[in-house]
């Protein structure tokens, strides 16, 4: 689901809660700096052009691009019960199709890309916000600027998850390492979830290597 | 000006260079979790619609809301001797217009709110992002990011501005302290300058203490 400007689904806010997803591409800003003006916007394209079917494909909604960044939402404006789940889901499938966008930069003679995720689950403000002249859908608050501070945490290829989302999954989630890292608005010290693969019926896991692998399937929750 | 998705001005890149301006409500995040769901969309609104006002008046392009962060361009996709003049009076007029969004705040029982300005200037890559089914004319790019991080150094009230902005000014600034920090892709400590208030043709000075306002109009560049 895409959102246009102007989709007048609720005047008001409401309290929802969602599992927010945030992606971004790892060292974008010195990457941009490298290319030319119009290969850095097809990059881009390339890269945003994927991630939207991937997204599509899971029932989230993109919220935003901005700049080399992208915010989905599962849960808003519509909810489901497996809002959690596809968003897990949708993060993995956008990892792996990562490989493709790659494919298609040496194509175009650009430059591979890495990308970082962080996902989120909890109560957002959904509403149409902005100005008379353009305003649309989105979600602010507390748990929005958190999924920012998680992703931020990432490094290239990686989804890292709060402990809020895995507590909100039903499907099976393939977990890596636990990243402690102090956030800023989440009090102590909080434990992070690598995700590397989800279970039926996703079934996706990212690939890594055998060994590692061998360590991560003893560790299916 | 305002773009609306789909403004398809440029289908490719390319390098333009302009003043960015980036204004946030400093502690929203907090406030947000005080307030109910429609008085959080309703103060964001009241805020927005009195911001995209001032940013029309003075020809800036908002690019983007995001949360309670507005992004606004000065030259692109239109470019003008006085973008960067403008940028900075835009900034000035746009704390000015926070006691009108505070008064209509008192009278809808919504708490005050106070803003922060980042300004800076720069080479960025403006050009249509996103996918085919939802594209919009935007800027990415290490100055945009830049832009971000001088605005996270403010505190409720302030501007602050690069140095390549106060060297690209052509009117009169009345500058404050300058803050010196040390910003992430910014190499070593860097001096950003408070803005205060800017000369003819715009004549705009923010309120302030009468023994500072001494001291400050002696700093008149």
């Amino acid at each position: 689901r895409l959102l246009d400007d102007n989709d007048g689904l609720q005047l008001g806010g409401e309290l929802r809660q969602v599992t927010i997803l945030m992606a971004d591409i790892r060292g974008f800003s010195a990457l941009s700096q490298q290319l030319g003006p119009e290969q850095c916007v097809k990059l881009l394209n390339n890269y945003f052009a994927a991630m939207t079917e991937v997204v599509q494909r899971f029932r989230g909604t993109v919220d935003e691009f901005v700049g080399d960044g992208i915010l989905v939402i599962f849960g808003a404006p519509l909810s489901d019960k497996d809002d959690c789940d596809r968003a897990i889901a949708c993060a993995v499938a956008m990892q792996l199709a990562i490989k493709d966008v790659n494919a298609r930069n040496r194509a175009d003679n650009l430059p591979e890309i890495a990308m970082g995720i962080g996902l989120n689950t909890g109560d957002v403000v959904a509403g149409n916000v902005g100005s008379e002249i353009r305003s649309k859908y989105g979600v602010v608050g507390h748990n929005v600027n958190l999924t920012g501070r998680i992703e931020s945490c990432t490094v290239g290829g990686q989804i890292l998850a709060s402990p809020a989302t895995i507590a909100a999954a039903s499907t099976q989630v393939l977990s890596g390492d636990k990243v402690t890292v102090s956030l800023k608005g989440m009090g102590d010290a909080v434990a992070l979830t690598e995700i590397l693969g989800v279970g039926m019926p996703y079934d996706l896991v990212l690939p890594q290597p055998v060994d590692e692998w061998q360590v991560s399937k003893d560790q299916i929750q």
